[in-house]
Parts: C-alpha cells; sequence; structure tokens
C-alpha cells in the first residue's frame, strides 16, 4: 500500500503543508479543498509545487452533497461535478472523492443514488477519471459501509469504486466481514485514523479528537486484516483532524504519520503472517526489559550535592568510566550514570536543561534489532564519541533530545558497566532500593501523542487510557505506557506521560521554568517501604510532607489498622490498593530543578497511585509557592 | 436565598481558595473533601480560618457510596458516616452531604434505601446534624431527584432532606415540576452549575464542562422558577467542575462566580415578576442599542499614521475636545475618538497596550441604569478626570483593562459630542461606511467565560453557541454575543469573543506579540460594499487579498453570476448567505499593532461569514510569515 496524508492533518498554509509532507518521506498527499482555495496561486501552480516536492496528488476532496438531489437539483450536482472534474485535471489527478450526502434536500432510494453514481461514473470515465463513495458515519441516509458499498456495486460502472474510511466505520461499530468480500478494484482508496475511546457525537469526535494509527483506541488492527483479505494494494491515506496536531508543528506530525503507516503495516504483516503490500521490513518489536541506566548531566558545580543526594537515598560510587569523566552508581537492580564530561552531548544537554536526565537505557532482548527497528520507523539515531575498547551503544533521539539507548544481555553490550567503567570496590550504602519502578516525563500537552507513538511503535507496549489529574494549577492529562512486565518486581518499564494545558500545574512549570520537556521524576521500588524511607530520612533526605487529614481519611476509608496508619503517618507513606493488592508510596521533596523521586512498594497493585496524585500535587505546590496563614485570634 | 461557592470550582490550595472566595464576597464555603484532605492543618484550624475570612462553611462534600450496602457491609458505612459526623463537628458546620451510591454492590429498592436514610437521620438527630442526599446523573440505582425525594419522604426524618442540583437534573432532562411539590422544610441545600449543551456522556460533561449560570445553555431559569415556587431561601451554592476554571485565576473564578449567582436571582426576579429571597435590587438589563463610539489610545508619534488611515477610510476629524488632546472622528453613524492627552487613563493604556482601541462607548436606555446594575454586579466602575462643564460619563473596567462606557439619548449624555467637543466644520470625506457592524475581542482562553459573563449579565442579550475556527496555527474558539439588533442596519451591539489554546493562531500572536487581551478587529457597515471597498482602494487602504481560488470555488458552488463575482474579485470580497439574505464583507490588510478593519455588507443576513473564516485567516497568515515559494522547472 501507499503511504499517503491529506493536508488537512497538518498545521500551516498549504506551502507549509506540503514542505512538511515532503520532508517527512510522503510520496503522496491528498489535498483537502480548503487548503486549494486558500491557496494564492493556481491548481497548476499546485501541481508544479506538488511536483517539485516529489507528492502525488491523490485527490482533491471532499465533493459534498451529490447524491440523492431531486429532479429540479440533480442538474446542478453534475454540474458542479464537471467543474470539479476540471479542478483534478488540472491538479493532475483523478480521483473525484464524494462523501455521502448530509443535505436536508437529499433524498433515500438505494437504486436512485445508484443511478446518480452510474451517471457520475459516465461522466468520469469520458474523462479518464474515477469516482470514489465514502460513507461518512453521520451521512443523511447512507452512513453505513455496507450501504455504500451496495450503491457502488449497482452503479456498476468500472470508474466508481468505495472509499473505505477506517474512523467512519469503527466509530460505529460496524461489523468489519464485508470489507473482505469487497473486489480489490472496487476499493479507490482507504482512509486511516484511530481515535480514543470517546462517548460523545461521532461529528465532534470525528472533527476533533481523530488520531494517529496507534495513537488511539480503535481496532485497526482488525480493519487491516479484512483490508489485507482483498489484495488491496493502493493508497492508504491519513485523514486525521485534531486540535492538537492543528496548532502543532506541520514537521512533527507529519513525521508521527508517516512513522504510524509505517508502524500500522509492519503490525498487519506481523499479525496476519504473511506480507503486506508496501510494508517495510524491519526485526518485530521487542518488550522493553528494564530500564539498565538513567544517565545524567551534572555540571562540575553541581555533582558534588548532587553525589550526596545519591548516597543519602543509599546509592554505591560502583565504577568510573575508563576514559571520561562519567561515573555509574548502584542499588539493587538501579544504576544511575553521572556524566559531567566538558563536551560531547551530555555537555550540551547540561548547558541547555541544567542538572537533568540525558539518556534513558533500555534492556531490550536484541539490541541491533531494536536500532534497526527504530530507524525503519523514521527515529533519529545518535551516535557519540567513544573511546577504544569502549562500547559503541545504538542510541535514538528521545523526549526533548534526551537519548534512549538499547542494551541487550546477549551480546558484548550486557557488559557495559564492566568494559566501559572500572569497579571502584566501594561498600554498598544499601536502603533497599531494588529497580526502577517507573520514570515519569513531562512534555508539552501537543506533543504527548508524539511520544505515545514513539515508545508504542519502537517496543511490544500496553499503554492505559489517558486520566485527568487535579493539580492546584489545573488539570494535567496522564498516559501510562508499559512494556516487558512479566510479573517480577522491577523488571519491565512503566513510564508515564504527562502534559498540560494550563500552565500553573507542577508539570508545566517544570517545562517553563527548568529543564523543556524530560524526566520529571522517578519512582525507585523497595520492599520495604518502612524500613528504606526510615533509613532515608535518617540519611537527610527531606521527604515530602503529607497532611494529617490524609491519614486520618485513610482510617474512615480503609480496612487498615490504626498501627499501619500510624506508622505510615510517621513517615509520609501514601496508601492505594486494588483488586490486585496494595500500594504504597512517598515522595522526596522537589530538588531546585524540578525533579524529585518517589519509593514505592508494589504488593500485587497495578496502578500508580493516581488517587494519592491530588495530595501530592498540592502538597509539592506548598513547598513551591509559600503561603501564610493568618495568625489565630483575629476572628 | 444565600450565596455559596464550592472550594472544588476555583484553583490553588485551600488556603488560596478560601482567601478568593472571601475576597469576591461570598460568606458561604462548601469545602470539598480533598480540598481538606490535602490541606497541612487540622479541621479546626480550617474552621478558624475560615471564621476570620467570614465564611461559614456550609457542608464537607461528599460523602459517597452510603445507602443500599447489602447486610454484611453496611455496619461499615455507617462507622464512616459517625467518623464524618466528627468531622463536621470540627469543621463547625453541620450538613452531611450524601451523593447517591455508584458502587457496584449496591442493592436497589426504595424502602432499603429508605431505612438506611432513616437511621442516618436519626444518628444525626443525636448530634444536632442534618443529612442531604442528592442524586447523581450516573447514581446506580438512584440518578433520578424524584426517586432521591420520594426515598427522603420515606425515610421520614426531620434532619433528611433532598439536595436539588441542577446540573444532575438538567443533564438528564428531567421534568421540572416535582420540585414545586417538595415542602421547602425538606431541601437540605441546592447546588447550581450550567454548561454548554454537549453531546458526550454525563459523567465527562460533568467533570470538564459545567460552568457557572449564564455561560452555559441549561435552563436554569426553569429550574429556579420551580425552586422559588417552594419558598426555599437557603444556601444556593456553586459547584462547578472546569477545567479552564482549574487553570485560571481563583479569584477572577470567584469573582465571576459571586456575579453569576447575583444575576441568577435578580433574572429569576423578573421572570417570575415576584421579590425573591435573597436577590440584590438593581435596574433591569437594558439592550446595547449601539456602538456609541470607539475610542483610541494613540501616541503622539503614531498620530499622523492614523489619522491618514482614517481619512483613507472616509472619516472626518469633526471635533475637537474642549480641554484634552482628544479628536472626534465620523462617518455616517460611526464615531471614533482618538485620545493622546500625555496623562490619565487612555495614555496608561497606550503605554502598556501600544496605539490601540482603549474604550468601547455603548448607547443604553438609561445611562445610570446601567452603571447601578453594573456596579450591583460587581463590575469595578471607572472615575476619569473631567474637565470644568464636561460630561461625566459613567464607565466600568472591561477586558483587559479597558473601559465600557454608558450613553444614553434620554440625559445630558446624548449630546456628548457637542458638549465635549468643538466642531471643526470639516468637510465630509464619506466612503460610505455607516455604523458599526461587529466588534471582535480576542483574549486568553481562560478568560472567554469571563467576558461572557460580564457582558450578558450587564445587558439584554443573545449569545450563539461557540464555534471552533480554522486558523492555519491552530483552532480559535468563537462565541458572538449581540444585544438590541432592531433589524434597522448599524443599530445594536455584536460582539465576536475569540480564544485559542494553541499559541499559534492570529488570535493568540494577537495576544503574544501586541496588545494584550483587546479589540482586534472593527467591521463597519456599508449599503454598498462594492462603492466603498473602490472608494477605499483609490484612498490607498491595502485590502487583504483573496485567492483566485476562492472565486472558483464560489462560482461552482453558488447561484451568483460571472459578472458577480467578478465584480468582488476584483475588490477581494467574500460572499456568504443563509436562509435571510446575502453578506458581502472584505478586509483590510492588519496594521503593526496587529489590529485590523473588515466592511461588510449586510443584507438580511444574520451571522458573520464563518464559512470564510478559514480563507482569510490564511490569507493575513500568508502576510504575517512571508513563504518562499520554489522557482518553476526545478522538478
Amino acid at each position: 500500500m501507499i503511504p499517503s496524508i491529506a493536508t488537512v492533518c497538518v498545521s500551516g498554509t498549504l506551502q507549509e503543508k506540503l514542505e512538511a509532507i515532503a520532508a517527512a518521506g510522503f510520496k503522496a498527499v491528498e489535498i483537502f479543498e480548503n487548503d486549494l482555495i486558500a491557496f494564492p496561486g493556481s491548481p497548476t501552480e499546485v501541481r508544479r509545487i506538488c511536483g517539485d516536492l516529489g507528492l502525488t496528488i491523490v485527490t482533491c476532496q471532499p465533493f459534498r452533497d451529490f447524491e440523492g438531489m431531486p429532479e429540479g437539483r440533480r442538474q446542478r450536482v453534475f454540474d458542479r461535478a464537471e467543474r470539479k472534474f476540471d479542478l483534478l485535471q488540472e491538479l493532475g489527478t483523478d480521483l473525484l472523492f464524494v462523501c455521502s450526502s448530509v443535505s436536508p434536500e437529499a433524498l433515500p432510494g438505494i437504486d436512485r443514488l445508484a443511478a446518480d453514481f452510474a451517471e457520475l461514473g459516465e461522466r468520469a470515465g469520458r474523462r479518464g477519471l474515477r469516482v470514489g463513495y465514502e460513507a461518512l458515519a453521520w451521512g443523511r441516509h447512507v452512513f453505513d459501509y455496507r450501504d455504500a458499498w451496495e450503491i457502488v456495486r449497482r452503479a456498476n460502472r468500472p470508474e466508481v469504486g468505495i472509499v473505505l474510511d477506517s474512523f467512519h466505520i469503527l466509530a460505529r461499530g460496524l461489523d468489519l466481514s464485508t470489507i473482505g468480500t469487497i473486489p480489490r478494484d472496487k476499493i479507490a482508496m482507504v482512509q486511516m485514523a484511530d481515535a480514543p475511546l470517546l462517548q460523545m457525537d461521532p461529528l465532534s469526535w470525528s472533527r476533533h479528537w481523530r488520531c494517529l494509527p496507534g495513537q488511539g483506541d480503535l481496532d485497526l488492527a482488525g480493519f487491516m486484516r479484512a483490508l489485507v483479505s482483498t489484495g488491496y494494494d493502493g493508497v492508504l491515506s491519513l485523514e486525521i483532524f485534531n486540535d492538537r496536531f492543528r496548532a502543532g508543528s506541520a514537521r512533527s506530525v507529519a513525521l508521527d504519520g508517516h512513522r504510524s503507516l509505517i508502524w500500522l503495516l509492519d503490525e498487519t504483516a506481523r499479525q496476519i503472517g504473511k506480507p503486506v503490500p508496501g510494508a517495510v521490513t524491519m526485526p518485530p518489536p521487542g518488550p522493553a526489559q528494564a530500564v539498565e541506566f538513567i544517565e545524567f548531566a551534572v555540571s562540575e558545580a553541581e555533582r558534588p550535592g548532587f553525589e550526596k543526594l545519591l548516597r543519602a537515598l543509599g546509592f554505591t560510587r560502583a565504577g568510573a568510566h575508563r576514559s571520561k569523566e562519567v561515573d555509574l552508581w548502584r542499588q539493587g537492580d538501579i544504576r544511575i550514570v553521572l556524566n559531567s564530561e566538558a563536551d560531547g552531548f551530555a555537555h550540551s544537554y547540561q548547558i541547555t536543561h541544567g542538572t537533568s536526565v540525558c539518556a534513558l537505557a533500555l534492556r531490550v532482548p536484541d539490541a541491533q534489532a531494536a536500532i534497526t527497528r527504530a530507524k525503519a520507523l523514521l527515529d533519529v539515531p545518535h551516535a557519540g564519541a567513544i573511546g577504544p575498547g569502549e562500547l559503541d551503544i545504538p542510541a535514538v533521539r528521545g523526549l526533548g533530545g534526551s537519548l534512549v539507548y538499547f542494551l541487550d544481555k546477549a551480546s558484548a553490550l550486557g557488559r557495559w558497566a564492566e568494559v566501559d567503567f572500572a569497579a571502584t570496590g566501594e561498600a554498598a550504602g544499601d536502603a533497599g532500593l531494588t529497580g526502577v519502578d517507573h520514570v515519569s516525563q513531562s512534555m508539552q500537552y501537543e506533543e504527548m501523542l508524539t511520544w505515545l507513538l514513539f515508545y508504542s511503535s519502537l517496543f511490544d507496549t500496553h499503554k492505559t487510557p489517558t486520566q485527568a489529574v487535579l493539580d492546584p494549577g489545573g488539570v494535567v492529562q496522564s498516559q501510562v505506557i508499559e512494556s516487558g512486565l512479566d510479573g517480577a518486581k522491577g523488571h519491565g518499564l512503566r513510564l508515564i506521560l504527562n502534559g498540560s494545558q494550563s500552565h500553573r500545574t507542577l508539570s508545566a512549570r517544570f517545562i517553563t521554568d527548568f529543564f523543556g520537556s524530560g524526566v520529571q521524576h522517578i519512582a525507585f521500588a523497595t520492599d520495604d517501604i518502612t524500613a528504606t524511607v526510615a533509613r532515608l530520612v535518617s540519611n537527610g533526605v527531606a521527604m515530602l510532607p503529607i497532611p494529617e487529614n490524609y491519614y486520618d481519611d485513610l482510617e474512615a476509608r480503609s480496612e487498615l489498622s490504626a498501627q499501619e496508619i500510624d506508622a505510615m503517618k510517621a513517615l509520609n507513606i501514601l496508601y492505594d490498593s486494588d483488586a490486585g493488592g496494595s500500594f504504597r508510596q512517598a515522595y522526596t521533596q522537589t530538588l531546585d530543578g524540578g525533579l524529585f523521586f518517589e519509593i514505592v512498594q508494589r504488593d500485587g497493585y497495578a496502578g500508580y497511585g493516581a488517587a494519592n496524585a491530588g495530595i501530592r500535587l498540592t502538597a509539592q505546590a506548598r513547598l513551591a509557592r509559600p503561603i501564610t496563614i493568618p495568625a489565630p485570634g483575629h476572628g
């Protein structure tokens, strides 16, 4: 199949849109009529620009309210169609894209509609053009692709085919099996869109909430399986109406679009176990099995303070890099790399973002396969400076210009800690932290779908629905991506993506005041949170104070004993539970740069303590903005 | 009735919320349990803070999943209730607010539920407390206030009453007449929320889209009529979950909240023609009959250029202020005041915002009544410096710190132009502009509901639903407020409020780059747009170029003759029509400060040319950002 995208998906003027689409590697484009009308040059000029950019124009759409017109109005729609044929020919394209009528004047009757399309097909045929018919989910009489197909079948013209749009079909929950019965030469083109599951009217849902394949919850896999069974190998075009994309960077959205189609074709081929026309050959997505290490870019000046904090958290300086100003710190299965090199990637990152997480290294089954897959998905590889005998760890660019490294146990990369670092032999100062439970990244709201797609296309992942979390400064949208969770503690990858349209939330202020988009918080696992936090406190780590009211409320609503609650209260530990078990969590106070740490004890529980998020965010907001409480006795 | 607000309505920590609520003049508050739990002091301390701020605590809510529990779980909910009674007593309040259970464990059966409430009432009574029961629109068994009322009736305890919430009742479209049958002493409290009409599930609608009375589309008037018929005079409390409010200023939202309740009580009294307990006496809302004048704050340096533009637009310098550096310019019924005073309000406005509209003067039937009403609605009056013999024009603060003046024909204010200005006798240079058709104001997205309420509480207005307008840089939300339209041209007030969550739209860039929130565009009416625009062009006014493709498309889709279309094309005039008639519009290019003018000819048409907005915005974006088109022949 041929990846394509509609100009309506991205922001900007038509010229800007086309340039962004070409830069993302597309070879085909659907021009939206409104973009053409607003363009200050002729259709011939648009054709030339597309030609210069290497873009084939698939169609210029839509053509609305055509079929079913009463006798007195019928001639007029055919006149309009002839004008549109002129335009299509000027643009050098051949497909008239008709979406089902929403006109209150339109009459029903499948044979009437078929007759309209038979005549339209004949007229198109005289000019060597084609006609595609799409059932809008909110069409007046035709809103089911099976009805559109029956009309196309009865029109019985070689020029007339059906347009299948995944959104219009899946939004109505239509049975997909009829797709498999449509001859491939009767499918004029296919449009792809995903969407989150929302309970709202289909028109608003479609106009504002569509998203790229892989970013939503629709059964695109089922749609693609049915489509592939027809032998279809034509255009597969993205048609996404999304307010975030309209407000975002055209280049970024177009690149995401291309990535989503490459992913979708690969995913489809993998599911049906057969080659799919147009699919790129690449290794399958593997799990992210663990966070192998977290790398901080640290300035020389801030390094002593940061090292002191790591020691207080129970970490030990376990290794010194053989050629660089880089140290390896360890505790349990957690490895933290501190990079204070005076040049190179981490240095530039530190200059731009301050002391912060500049890279996440993920353990995968096969690092070479992961980087090969990443490249096939248009991710941007990164190559750093490597000393003699040191490992060349494959990496791609991630959120906010940080890096994602791939490491495995199977190759020499499995020995990265020994190869690149000389052991210090320092004694362990263990506080009971066993692994990285999860990492949360704060990003611009408009970026959230980009990074969701980045992770979910690269790895074998599971995502939760977006959740609204209440910060005293506004709503934060939060979405969890999980990969490689094998039930064992501290294994796999749990990532939380946070974005906020308010400028006053902790998440938004992190981006504005501190680092830009990046890792804001790291949660470490422990098997005994009480012992761990007690140790941290005695080491001088400032924990986030939790109000006493929280524990009074917990006592009222939970089955915990007063003793258990008192123990948590003493250490500012929060509690949650689900069907699987219980969860305990505590937070350090926020560092100057906006970063903070969490300690969690997970006993069969699957979530992240969302019920406690408001308490935590309010406590953090209070520390960020000191508040004067009026003195008593003035009432 | 006693105006109250729930702490959940506004942003911030509990302390900040309470201070904002008190500053807005509220005397009563509902504390949301989550705010209390996140507060780092005891309930007694909250009670003291509220006391210091002059706030009575109405309740601390909610109490969830109480009724219908199976035998084994039943004791536990009563234990929880006793704990909550303790808390209420510590807070110094007396109402336990129970919302209908959503627990999957809850059993149905109206007598079972009534028995639960009878026992709860008895327990509450022992402590001198009360119980209120609210039917959530998504309750498991009880989601209709009539069922809640039947349960309260059968519980038959003096301590147990119903809580009526306008959202939960109106969102389900329930019949309101049963409200009138509830004895006033059985209504424990009333919660108020409005909402825009959206087709989505009630839970999401409620949690994110509620708004203040007057800002939405629910039949609050009908609800209030029914409520007043019971003789109820208790607490009327705002409970608004709204993402914009959560991201906005707590003080501004609290003030809007108080204004909305004052407005609602006044509106109710007016509709039923009888006094309503707690309503503030104020003059009725009148129409805004016309834009009497528009005042620009202009720097001395920019004045010659601005005057040149006014002349080119056909305006004449008709008067000179008797004591100030202020001129009056006229054309048809349009009056423009240029203020270049070296001190005073316009001067400070110009310093902050650059050359821009600093005031709108609106003609009303009675200016004194209008300012009296404005003060009753908590609007902020403004008093400027007045020379001897000059008029004291009543004014209030409007959007972005600009002013709204009130003028009438009945008082001496009707002669403002003659009293304050000496006629220059300059010959008219008429371009055929007859009046102000509409004015558009760009504002922060979070401010839109504030200014909607400001205008709609002050005047007798009609508002359209919010519309999404597509700018190449993102979506702009646009809402129209109309007042005093009497069918005659150029009369009445038509205001467009624009706000955008994207930072890249024309509207958002106006706020960021130029003036801050304020008037971005003024549309003048003409009876002959062809003659007017031809004149403007010959006077050297640069009009916004409209692409030829627009006219080709117009020819294909409209009934206009080629001749008519050619005439419009020659002058960059856009066209639209509705059931009432036709509409023609043309735009000047944008001035340095971001302001632009529109010329419209309205022949029975009621809208604003929304269908053309995308074309216009793209043309404006293109001029704002020059684009290189690749040279031909490189393909």
